[in-house]
């Protein structure tokens, strides 16, 4: 059982709080616990069981889609305070799609767990409204993904994400791998390291084993 | 104001009518009208104002979004019975991404105008659900759209897309132009005609103007 400031932090958050009657919240509290994943793990997949409602305390989620050939294409990542949903989509009869989701890097969060989150949304209007506007904002955020991939040239999309990395970071250096940066943005590798190479030529950045230093923000901001 | 049949169609569709005070149930049928667009006709743009919600009793809609150099990826295509909701976007907060609506054929709908889908969305939360539910739907639509488009090998979506077609017209020829079915299937006129002449030449079809008959349906379906 979580304790009381926890609890609080998690009533903001699920924001149906308020609409649960006594013996609803009594099921939520009963069955939210803390988890905590390791950098790299897959929690959710097309084969793994329904996990749960998510809300993130630390560390960050990363949600993709795989092809058979093993291609991935990130839809979007979550961050401290966000939740994830697509976790229980298996209760969502609308959601006919599959993605996996990864920790991005150790990452501490509560979960509500599946039966329970099951219960709520089936005999409370509000739990299904949370799942559903959250899900809806998680589709705004593939769209914005997909219309970088099918409509941005090459260089625009990975300009537009190392500035993203950089604003987040709050420094000049970012510390992603080229394969790393491949899979946050749907590309392979090899167009990934040419680009950056191109950058590295223009004076936008300085590559070293695992980061990339940029150099020049504002030629960066500029291809944009 | 529609006729009792009508409003029994509608009502059906629309399933929160039952959930509708009496009140309500007022502002619903007085605001819902028979509406009527003739084909190629554009009723849903990033420039347009927000129409409502559509009921959709024949003919059909395509969904899609456009690049800043004009190039369109269609997104779902909507039948009759089918519900749109994306044509009343600007009153749902989370949908932070712009689409088109084009009429594909002359179409009749019936239309529940923005100020009234406002009103009965902000006040009861079955309809607000109703809208959620389905958006989700064409969210599982768009990611089958886009997994195709990211993950499938250009014969193969060739391929599905002329059986569905052929599944829907009941004969073995299908009109469309290669510039509608770049249009459908988010690639270019080029890349389609070639694809095309390929069929043709392994027998799969025969191409005349703006219409293609399939002669081999099982070596089409061989393909996928």
């Amino acid at each position: 059982m979580l304790d009381k400031n926890e609890l609080t932090y998690v009533a903001t958050h699920f924001d149906f709080w308020d609409k649960l009657n006594p013996l609803e919240k009594n099921i939520f509290e009963n069955n939210i616990v803390k988890v905590k994943y390791n950098k790299g793990f897959n929690l959710h997949s097309s084969d793994s069981e329904c996990l749960g409602v998510l809300l993130i305390k630390s560390g960050g989620l990363r949600v993709y889609i795989l092809s058979e050939d093993g291609r991935e294409v990130t839809l979007y990542r979550l961050s401290p305070n966000d939740v994830c949903v697509l976790s229980a989509s298996c209760i969502l009869n609308n959601i006919t799609f599959d993605v996996h989701i990864d920790a991005e890097s150790d990452t501490e969060a509560y979960l509500l767990n599946i039966g329970a989150f099951s219960r709520l949304h089936s005999q409370n209007v509000y739990v299904e409204n949370f799942a559903y506007k959250n899900t809806i904002e998680r589709f705004s955020d593939v769209m914005w993904a997909f219309e970088q991939i099918l409509f941005l040239s090459f260089d625009k999309r990975l300009a537009i994400f190392l500035l993203d990395e950089l604003n987040k970071s709050d420094s000049d250096e970012i510390t992603l791998t080229q394969d790393q940066i491949a899979k946050y943005i749907g590309s392979a590798r090899e167009v990934v390291s040419r680009m950056l190479k191109a950058f590295q030529n223009q004076g936008i950045l300085e590559q070293s084993r695992g980061s990339i230093r940029i150099t020049d923000k504002n030629k960066l901001k500029h291809l944009i």
